[in-house]
């Protein structure tokens, strides 16, 4: 069932208001269909902005890194960052230029984050991380060291400052252009799994895993 | 032939440091496949992070955008930004869950903004981000009118300050992983064109153009 949110003014979608959507459950749907986000923070009033993986649990988002990375060190502070996810569903050809437009989800979850600490916390929030990007590895796999664990350090996202921009559908023309003699359409995106091409040194007897040769995003 | 780069203390890789590519022509191959970025800008301390569009010209990254959102007036003052464009290649199935990883490239663009003025760079510009998404499109669409151009913005982005991070091929195991039981390799992951979907209201005889049946991302 869907929780009510509020928008703050900061998340208040101020374009194409007709697109926001303050709804948790479906912010949630778009987060779970992608795993990589784009995390925003600011150094000596520089932002960055780095590509990198999540995980979800509840309203907490998961984000790792070696314990070295100028991202997770100065994200560990509880500096404001910010957390954004797109999903792009196709490019919307319209009549004219101006209309143009691309079918896509995006959420943009703004907030602090703060370091995962208690060690089987942080074991469990890797074992997410793994589980959301691919189901079913992480018992398939050889389970992280000392030293390894040592290594990554894993950050805690509320979930809490967010909204989500959703535009779907067909091209939306001015009245006047649907006169205009040309193809109007949405030509469809979709990320697609290729064929697991099997690493040199396997292991005799060691085949594709059902998860990753049926592997796809859910929609 | 591809231009020497030296990267600024701000643009230097520091993890990973054999991943980074200070080649512009590298950059360029990059952001030519790509047609989504992440725009970072700040906001009373507050970092976000927006997808878009872009389209380039030489050492210029160019996005648009309603001349009332409020990224690009904060932008066009001439603030710091930071625009990413991440493209997803695959993931990689090590034996050891620390060395999973992904086949990506992405490039890392910072500096400032300005607003293109001048009305015939802002039409080529405009023209640019059209074909640079969908090339055959724009001189098959009704050209954007007075109206219309006056409710667009659009900043150009010199391509002077970036990185560019690259990681491509199959698993990398430590060497005593290689006896764990277990399948590993690479997973890997494409953005497909779907078929196109006619709009309702096409008028007889418009049929769907070369360019959007066989739309695809060179690579």
């Amino acid at each position: 069932m869907s929780q009510p949110y509020t928008p703050t003014p900061r998340t208040r979608v101020v374009r194409e208001a007709e697109r926001a959507v303050y709804d948790r459950e479906a912010a949630y749907r778009i987060l779970d269909e992608g795993f990589l986000c784009h995390v925003g923070f600011v150094t000596d009033g520089q932002p960055f902005v780095i590509p990198t993986s999540y995980g979800r649990k509840d309203a907490s988002l998961y984000i790792h890194g070696s314990a070295a990375s100028r991202m997770l060190r100065q994200m560990k502070d509880g500096v404001p960052i910010c957390v954004t996810v797109t999903l792009l569903d196709g490019l919307v050809l319209a009549r004219s230029i101006f209309n143009h437009s691309m079918n896509y989800r995006s959420v943009v979850i703004l907030g602090k984050a703060t370091l995962v600490d208690d060690p089987k916390e942080k074991l469990e929030a890797l074992r997410l991380l793994s589980e959301h990007i691919l189901p079913g590895r992480w018992s398939d796999s050889r389970q992280p060291n000392e030293r390894e664990l040592k290594a990554t350090s894993v950050l805690r996202l509320p979930i809490e400052e967010f909204s989500a921009k959703v535009r779907q559908g067909p091209v939306v023309d001015d009245e006047e252009d649907y006169s205009f003699p040309t193809w109007a359409g949405v030509v469809p995106l979709e990320v697609k799994t290729g064929e697991p091409i099997d690493d040199a040194r396997l292991l005799p007897g060691q085949s594709v895993p059902a998860y990753a040769r049926h592997y796809s995003r859910g929609k």
